[in-house]
Formats: structure tokens, sequence, C-alpha cells
């Protein structure tokens, strides 16, 4: 038999605990601690703690928009499929419109992606909603120009598209002008689906 | 409107480009190079190519393996969704045996995670398969334990668990001794799902 831990509350507890040892928690607000931990958890980098973009009070309006209900909106499978369903406090609806018919028609008619076209089939329920992308730079660019033309506002958007083509511009975008709604972000290249799902598992439930 | 790259197929060429500018390929064999390209595009992170682990002519053995029609085990959703169907050669079968019932009993029974014990149904067509583990240390180091007891041995296994806890320690073991298995793996912490689905679409097809 090989000699490793077995025990999956256990790797959990230890590894927080390796993360909380080795990561620069310092400027991370309280309401952001379990976040940034469990965002560190999911890819293996403490440091990328250090690369967080935060509005103040992003993670209790996150919490908040999810004790109240709000849908979660994905920008694709792998991260819709990451999210701990009994994390989430309300039974919240958790939605990646991609597969949608008509997105690919909608794609060529803008001229964007097929990511950023299924974001058209958040408009109706965005209010309050809580955005997670973790795919596409075009999804993120996309939903801040939504908002430019006057879309409804989300209650949180976890910013974490991946990437060497517009993951970092978007994401400094957002930052730089986030359209008054609270986000949380990963500055740079780094980012994903698995990244993005921790975060919305960090503020579903105060449990580790 | 805001400045940005639309095309997706341009921004996969892009991105690519910028991979092979800066990721050090010099030592990654030629069946192995455009799954080195495609996994630090998942991640964001050309430096991971320097971290990849890898058996003489475990990208062709992958290849053929898909070819020939091989099935695909997934130690987590967030693999399997991450794989492209188009990309697969032969309508190759995609499994997830994670939420079969019984597992939690098996869980149980082992004394080891839930990850882990969904290998026990892999075992009838484990011949011969692809094996992508994406998330669970425990995942990969149930399998070395059960070739070591005498299992049926896939045709190429994809170690990328990630994390603080048995990650670095699995994927270490399994290069030491792959038990006549062709392999890959990232040394270290890094790892995920988002690199794990890349490396098998990789193989799936030339075609970039």
């Amino acid at each position: 038999m090989l000699d490793y831990i077995r025990d999956g509350q256990e790797i959990y507890r230890r590894s927080f605990a390796i993360i909380r040892s080795e990561a620069n928690l310092a400027r991370i607000p309280a309401d952001l601690e379990k976040l940034a931990v469990r965002v560190a958890h999911a890819c293996g980098m403490p440091d990328v703690v250090d690369d967080l973009m935060f509005s103040d009070g992003a993670g209790a309006a996150g919490r908040a928009a999810l004790a109240a209900g709000a849908p979660i909106f994905c920008d694709c499978r792998m991260v819709s499929e990451g999210l701990t369903r009994a994390r989430l406090p309300a039974g919240n609806d958790i939605l990646c419109t991609l597969p949608e018919p008509g997105v690919p028609e909608r794609a060529q008619e803008i001229g964007n992606t097929r990511t950023a076209a299924a974001l058209d089939w958040w408009l109706p329920r965005l209010e309050g909603s809580v955005v997670a992308i973790g795919n596409a730079p075009t999804a993120l660019f996309r939903l801040l120009e939504l908002l430019d033309a006057g879309a409804p506002k989300p209650a949180l958007i976890l910013g974490f598209p991946v990437g060497f083509v517009g993951a970092a511009e978007s994401k400094d975008e957002l930052a730089a002008n986030p359209r008054g709604v609270p986000f949380v972000a990963v500055r740079g290249r780094r980012g994903g689906s698995a990244m993005t799902a921790a975060a919305v598992n960090a503020l579903g439930t105060e449990k580790e």
C-alpha cells in the first residue's frame, strides 16, 4: 500500500492550513479571506492571492445575493460543473446558456464568439445575479459592453478568464471601470474554471 | 465598443503563437509538442511546460489508443465537460464514474475518497483506455495501487491532480514507477481539470 492521506476532510484541512501559512493574506478583506484561500486551493498556487483584484464589499455583496436566491451565470460548463450545489444557500439556479439554440447564429450576427453571444440569454435575469466567468475573455468584455449599453447590473462579477489574448486586458478593464458592479478578479493571464468555481463555492457558505 | 479580438480562431492562433515564442519546448518530444502547448494554453502559464514529465512515446500511445476507440476515464465532471467531442477521432466514450450508485459506500469500505473509490467502476474497461486525472491525488494513488494489485493497464495515464496534499507526491510516484504504462504528468502542485482536458483534446486530433 502506498503511504498517503485518504481522508477527504483531512486533505482539505491540511491544504487550507498550508495555504494560510504560505499566502500573503494581509491585504485581503475579511469578507474575501475564504474566497482567496479557496482560489489558491483550486490552482495549487498560494501566490495567486497577490494577483486578486476586488472592490470594497464584493464578498459581502456576493454572499447576500446568493442568500437571497440569486441565479449564478457561468460562461462555460466547466464552471457550472465545478459548483458544489450543497454549498449554495438557496438552491440557487446554476445557468450556462452556451448550449442554447440560436447562440451560434447570434455569434455570427454580432461578430463575436459563441461564449460572448450566449450572454444575451442572461439579460432577463441578470439583475442581482452572480456572474462567474472562468474561461472566455470575450465573455467578460461582452458583459462590460452590455453594461455600457444599459443592461441590468449583476450583484457580483467574478472575472477569472484565462489565457494569452484578452484575458489580462478584460480583467484590467473590469478593475479600472467596474460599471458600479462589485467584482473579484485575478490580474493577468491566470484564471480558469476551477478558480472561478472555487470562488462561488467559497461565497456559498462560511463552512470550510 | 471596447477594443478586443472577437474571432475565436484568431484568438487561438495568436495564443498558440505566444506560447511557442515563450515556452521552452526544446526538450519536449514531437509527439507531445501540441499537448504541451495546449496545456500551457489552458492555464495561461508557458512555464508549466518546464514541469511536464513523460515517458517515451506517451503521445503516440495516447493518439493510437484514441484512434482505436479507447474510452476516456475522467476522475471528475470538470474534466469530462472540458473534452471537445468533435476533436475525438472515434466517438470515444467519455466516462466519469463518480456519480455511480454505490461509490459512497465503496469509499467507506476502502477508507478512501469517493473519487478514489469510483475507480473500481473503471476496471472492466481499463485495459487500453486513456485515463485523465485532473483533480484528486487520491485517484492517481488509487490507480497505482490497483495496477500494483494486477489491474489491467491503460494505454496512457494523464496525471494532472492539483493541490497541496498528495498532488506532487502522487505524480512523483507515477513518474518514478509508471508500472509499465505510458504517462504524461505535471510535476508539483499545479494541475487541474483544464490542463487535463487540454491534454486529451490535443491528443484527439492533429488540428490546432
